[in-house]
């Protein structure tokens, strides 16, 4: 198993990509790593560690795509930057999945002109894994969409369904259409459209959720637009970030509290741990051609060894097949249908 | 000072609504309290108690408008229910400000059809206060409106700015636009076109803002539509709930950490109470012509004694008078700049 990485994207690359690639592969077994990039830089961070030289390649790309960068023009003129060389890469199975921290829309831009988008599929999505009281849940879409058909919703919500139960080894994963009242029959026409699509599919829907049934883990995968789903997962990372800010005040008090806060020292970790963005990094964008996994901008060293795992992890799955075949199920029926 | 109250409205009523009003005014001075509804079943709660029986008057309504009904219709028919004749006496004068945990839709049918809009404002909104890692913050509409016209985020920009002012009494407000992206330019036409018209009004635009933006309070005044906001306000609920779940695991874990909960037990419910939503409780709807404040099915007699407190601030502001005055401007500056 081979992992595409663009050692070139994200604030901080290409050090903390490549020291990321090199944590992961001392932590874990069963995968190559294949770093795209500036030969020349990735090479003088590599000399000053010492890892699996038989586990870790580089390929040339001369070029960068940067965040200041338009997105469609980018990946149709920067043809030797490491986003394109990657995809290209992986298009000819030159390794199993492509994994990017680069300027979002261009790897979006990227999947769907490079990759394609599988049979069937209207539009692709982010699916993103956020914790939950019961666990962890998947957003989907998580912000490529901000406007969606009936279909789409549909469509996020087999996908979503497949990468829950093939992934995270969810059976039967709990599907939930995101909307402004739990009763049959919210919200406008097109979510009104959505719900009876969904409920004609054959994953496990359960109706209409709330705001408050995403971070209650009441469903496994959340189905709402790309807006909305940016907003929650962005809006999660800020309310995290408040709490702890308010925990931290409490327990940094006075010396009571203190003596509290070392008490709770290990205990508190494994709460970071959970709310930790860096944990829960790396989402795919499901619908297209192949296995793409996008971590955000900022990611440092650990998000990335963090993401390379999950990667080695998702490559060994069949959510690609899986979706390929669901879709291609679908249009056979609709075809028996029109006969 | 009177403050109309619905008393038949909501999961608990008349029992929370009525108790929790004689405790607002057992608590707080400077208003008296009309309570609406079934006379004989108001009565026989007031009768357990002792209170200051010149500031609790009842006024009788023989219908009640519960949550099965249909919005519009029920205004419509229910013409001696407690809502109607709520709003009806706010029209004639009879009370300050009226308060109901009913019905939503009712009491936004109600709102418009009986007190109708301000003159200028296209679309009311509920304006819901957040707490957020610098205070305070609102989130306008909250529900109201799930798909909206740029006017609508201007006008929401407008008039949350002033309550912000008013009630909250912060100084020159910022106003931002929710959206997934901080630069200008992100989001579908309607945004983008929102964002211009409230970088052309008086208020303090900030620009776009993201989710994370909401709890960590970057701006006083949240702008989007209903949708956004009302799964956003209930995610907040949600993820309240998750987090301290999360804290209180950890706090009854083991022998260690129990001594820690001891230490930090008062400390833990300021912070509670900052989260409570009892506390942050009702919301007004904005750009009707009357002072009207919503408080959620679920209230109890905790929640309406901070409402009717909070209430009672409301109806001494001047945030009617400045909705009024600010649209009556704009559309003498459209005729000037049309002459």
């Amino acid at each position: 198993m081979i992992i595409l990485v663009d050692a070139m994207g994200g604030d901080n690359a290409p050090d903390a990509i490549v020291n990321g690639c090199l944590d992961a592969v001392s932590e874990a077994e069963g995968f190559e790593v294949l770093l795209i990039g500036d030969e020349e830089r990735i090479r003088e961070i590599l000399n000053k560690r010492s890892y699996d030289t038989s586990r870790v390649k580089i390929h040339h790309a001369s070029e960068v795509i940067t965040v200041e960068d338009t997105p469609t023009k980018a990946i149709k003129t920067k043809k030797d930057s490491s986003m394109v060389v990657g995809f290209k890469l992986l298009k000819e199975k030159k390794g199993d999945i492509f994994l990017s921290c680069g300027n979002s829309g261009a790897l979006m831009a990227g999947a769907l002109f490079i990759l394609g988008r599988i049979k069937g599929v209207d539009r692709p999505a982010i699916a993103a894994i956020v914790p939950t009281k019961s666990g962890k849940g998947l957003i989907i879409d998580a912000g490529l969409n901000t406007v969606c058909k009936p279909v789409n919703y549909q469509q996020f919500g087999i996908m979503g369904s497949i990468y829950m139960k093939e992934m995270l080894g969810v059976d039967n994963p709990k599907v939930g259409l995101l909307n402004i009242g739990a009763e049959v029959g919210k919200g406008n026409e097109t979510l009104k459209n959505a719900y009876s699509l969904l409920s004609e599919s054959s994953i496990n829907f359960v109706g209409n959720i709330e705001g408050n049934d995403v971070a209650l883990g009441t469903v496994d995968v959340v189905v709402c637009d790309g807006f909305a789903g940016n907003v929650l997962l962005k809006f999660y990372e800020g309310a995290g970030s408040y709490f702890f800010s308010l925990i931290k005040g409490i327990l940094l008090k006075n010396f009571k509290t203190k003596m509290a806060a070392l008490l709770l020292k290990k205990d508190m970790k494994v709460i970071k741990m959970i709310m930790d963005a860096d944990e829960n990094g790396g989402a795919p964008i499901l619908g297209v051609d192949g296995l793409v996994l996008k971590s955000h901008g900022s990611s440092n060293a650990k998000t990335i060894k963090n993401v390379v795992i999950k990667a080695s992890k998702f490559a060994g799955t069949k959510v690609l097949e899986k979706i390929r075949q669901e879709f291609v199920n679908m249009e056979v029926e609709e075809i028996e249908q029109d006969l």
